[in-house]
């Protein structure tokens, strides 16, 4: 089987640069697969493309060299000290495949985004565009984003992060976005994903407190303990810090955050989910959560969290991840939203299950069949 | 259908008393079923004993009248304050059923708990036997143990809790043991229950560290993260707080703490588990677990959790549960360990999944099968 | 020496309502001195008033009986279940003295609040207004506030703790503000304390993140330790979580629990307070701080704190000790603000240490000179 | 003013190689000077030796290069990864005065090191003697080591730490335990001491657990608060974590650290303090306190705190200060136990203030007196 293209959106960006570097020095040998899922023993008979498959480019705003970008990672402690080194090589080969992102919005950006993307796709089997750049604001409605044919003479009313869905699927490519943006999630790119036969998936990766969060409150609902308060607090540095900060651009994340309650739990829950920016803590990041439940009798209880990870490490691997299985649904020929990828994400597209265990289970069954 | 008769060892116990307490002030309409498995949706269609079919009974070897020791858990904050007062008549009721726990061991006291059991039994479909006691130190192994032929000639090599495990099954009872003690988990003591048509389930119920380790350690296994150790320290009072901190009595409780990491993560975990006794908890613990653990490109990233529980609270709801679907196994005609009981226990009987979520699927499919 | 009256503005709330019940248990012998700066061994010599010394009385805009109010905290858990009974003769005599908060503001509302102060003084040798009501929003800056003589023509430009102050230095009493409200803190009430020879104190009891802040923010200067940021959650329930999690209201707060760490760091601190009003806490209140710091050669390292409390548990003997004290400072003629005092407050009028020990030292001294 | 040597027992330790590494780049202007106490402003006036001043030299029973245990301790991110290069010749001049530590005990053992030390000696104006070797069992009591006289027959009953004190003693030199073992806390030692007119000091560095509880114990007992428990438990990797998960071992740090509560509080406290060995949290260590306390009327409360440091980081800036001001003890002529560097100890020698408040304010004066 051919080649699998990987175009990332936000591609000189900490997930993006970690992704790149890391599937580089695997490949090598020089580091283990440690938090790849596609990895585990549950996924070695899904014949998914293979990380020596991956071809990397993409857009991005900025022009710091990803060598340049990766030696800062490794300066910060998010990338081994020694790693920049051995793979400079696989950097450069991505380098030369980047592209700077285009200026503006609507039809003129779109182009240039398909444009971008058949010259990547040459000699590929197929492409995942995958969205790792910084988190929008949540979008404004607007009826064109309805229908397809609606949109097409209105391709100004889309976020960034939807236009390159757009583009993505005019040029033939799947999509993922790994951030609380809109992308594909409105009914017209719907309705386009499915007319081309692509699929797609999303949205906002389930790294830290989410993650936790889809494991506990189905151990609540299970042994009927009723949960009374859950409450959060997020320190980020970086800059996915620095954009949640704004109460515009968190706001989306923050209501996934909670419906992952509501979800498992059957319930609404009180209880509020901040989201700091600590310039200092760098890549890392730490969230707090505070659970108080009811049991038996009325007794007063309460679990605390604290999850103190590096936020690039937790969603690079999750990205090969992520581009090797939509890789495999192209081959498979799949089409919209892939409800099965929900295991990876806060808001996933698509009808699927909310308790990470069974969204495992959902994977490892569609990984296999 | 009739009645099913639950037999408490340690019945002035305050997991007993709260058990007992509990049901009565539900039944009354009192109290919310929270905290209760069986009382959740997904087990509305499963026909089991109700909450008024069980009738309670039990051996202890203190004489605390059980309206006393509801009152001083009223006094502590275990059970509300307004609670024992409307609930006196089925304390007495209950308290009229209690027997003096046997002095000695061996024959003679399997003997007495024999007829006592027996005339609990009268005019009650099923009992089940139920182990609320303190935990016994490890029991040392003895050949008499591995069939139940070389055992009758040594009753005296069984444990405590042991020796009311066989009297339960030569009573005709079935055997829950809600502790870390030896109980049903002994060769001879299998035979006889599968020879006499018994069930039994055990042991030590899942109520706080372990449960969350049983949903913890899948998630981290899932992700393909690394689990480098796993510290826990727990603080009781109460009684089981001053037994288990003797550390003869806490071994196998530590152990099955440990065992769930790696029997969820696939390998041995570095990683010590404590146990202090602090008088001041009163019937309050609180658990803290340390996760050192390792991500993409060897990152070090950890989670810490606090549980607040009362160990009363937790435990007693789940003791009606077992009661109900051991209720219902004995209807059934279920002999020998009930392995989908395992949700229930750091250390189940039989063979089964280990993932809090497959247990809890198990569990549901076992009692609307 | 002869009586010290204690008029609590927001009399009927869960902070005075525990202050009245418990000095009366006090008093009978039922309750133990807990939480009582002043009962101290360094406190014995320092001739203050005793507690049965103190009258209570008060206004508030609520007419819940404190009988009433008592069985209510009762029930919460807030105060013992066994307490109110025996302290309802005097709860029924602070009653009487009760008052209704005057409706409206300004002149009218002044001279009322003047009016029911001479009322209660009758007999008594001093009187301490104490502020426990809830919170207010920032009062807006007006020129009247800058002097007495400007201000008497404008009293509608007082917020209402600050027409409280001025009631009270009218009719002659001390006032105390243990709230985060404006209360005595402008120049005109100031010169108005100043000219009539009265002390007051404030502004906002520290009972929880921000006490500990004054000695952990020491602890990390005296060190050379380099805090990076200090970042805090504040989960509460009762009346002042709901007012607090008004931004407007919580802003003045927020801005005296970092101005602590400024004050005891020497520089600015980055880190956000969070104020969370979560109703099933009640009259609990939960703190989570997490503090990143350098140390030798720029190593990264963190503290985290978690204070869980019962909110009028720790207010309430502050505000008899604080009446205690500037019922001394009456008799001693202190005028102004009492620097001294600065050991039970976020953010002390007058000049002193910010650092808990040098506080308490003070104060101490103070007492004892 | 002339050199001030500095002989680190355990030279080619973490602590030893950390200090000796970061004081050379201090020097060179390559690190800011946070996490020295002897740098703050408070110390501008002391007229203490200058970082300039200190020479470094030691025993240690490994041979791995100085130069190699930096870029050791570089991989493991204690040192910046780009500090080792610059300070390579500093590593290398002290690496030339390092001697193989003496096998065996006893009269020769003292004797050569009696020799080393005056060999080191030459040419300095002082040596300090600082132990920062791993920690020993506690000592079995023996007669001789009640005075000086009996000792002198009796050398061999001394510990290695002890010995060492000894040995500096009889070499004119200081003496500083920052280690919970023995070294210099015998009578016998005491009297050469003070015979020799040498000032000495220890033991066992404050960097952790038991710093916050010298702050926040005197904040429990100043606001008249019961503590009723107060549990640690603290996960270790490195050399000293191995050596303190031995139960002989960690018995005295673990006394030390509940008599700092006992002399705070006034009263001893329930509660006890694990120390687990965590290999994989290599230089790093993590404590986790609850604190059970009560307030008024009885409330029940809790204070958590993690704290998370690297132990090296934290401990050899100390070293450098304890160098510094006992190179000021040697010049003044200050001869036996300095007790107002208790600032530094979890059980400080001499008689002195237990909360770190007066601590520092006792360091300061003695500094600048």
């Amino acid at each position: 089987m051919g080649k699998i293209g990987v175009w990332l959106i936000g591609a000189r960006g900490s997930v993006a640069t970690t992704a790149v570097a890391g599937a580089a020095a695997m490949r090598a040998g020089l580091a283990a697969r440690t938090g790849c899922v596609t990895e585990l023993p549950d996924f070695a008979g899904a014949e998914l493309p293979g990380l020596g498959d991956l071809v990397f480019g993409g857009h991005d705003v900025v022009d710091t060299p990803l060598v340049k970008r990766a030696e800062q990672l490794a300066a910060a402690g998010v990338l081994p000290a020694t790693l920049p080194g051995p793979v400079t090589a696989e950097l450069e080969a991505a380098e030369a495949r980047l592209r700077p992102a285009p200026a503006g919005g609507g039809r003129t950006a779109a182009d240039q985004i398909v444009a971008d993307l058949r010259e990547f796709g040459e000699g590929l089997d197929h492409v995942v565009v995958v969205n790792v750049s910084s988190t929008e604001p949540p979008c404004a409605p607007h009826p064109a984003q309805e229908s397809l044919a609606a949109l097409e003479a209105h391709l100004d009313v889309l976020p960034a992060s939807s236009l390159y869905a757009y583009a993505a699927f005019r040029a033939g490519c799947a999509f993922v976005d790994f951030t609380p943006s809109t992308g594909a999630r409105l009914p017209a790119l719907d309705e386009l994903a499915r007319t081309a036969g692509l699929p797609y998936a999303g949205r906002d990766g389930k790294t830290g407190e989410t993650l936790l969060r889809s494991v506990l409150a189905p151990m609540f609902a299970q042994r009927g303990l009723n949960v009374l308060s859950w409450s959060g607090t997020n320190l980020l540095g970086g800059g996915d810090g620095a954009t949640l900060a704004d109460p515009g651009a968190a706001s989306s994340k923050n209501a996934s955050k909670q419906q992952v309650l509501e979800q498992n739990l059957g319930h609404a829950v009180d209880g509020e989910v901040h989201i700091d920016y600590v310039p200092a803590l760098g890549d890392w990041k730490t969230a707090w959560d505070h659970v108080l439940f009811e049991g038996f009798l009325g007794a007063r209880m309460t679990l605390q969290l604290t999850w103190q990870g590096c936020d690039s490490a937790l969603a690079a691997p999750l990205v090969l991840d992520l581009a090797r299985l939509t890789g495999k649904a192209c081959r498979d020929g799949v089409a919209g939203p892939v409800a099965e990828f929900g295991f990876f994400f806060k808001d996933p597209a698509g009808d699927g299950p909310h308790d990470l265990a069974s969204q495992y289970a959902a994977l490892r069954e569609w990984a296999n069949r």
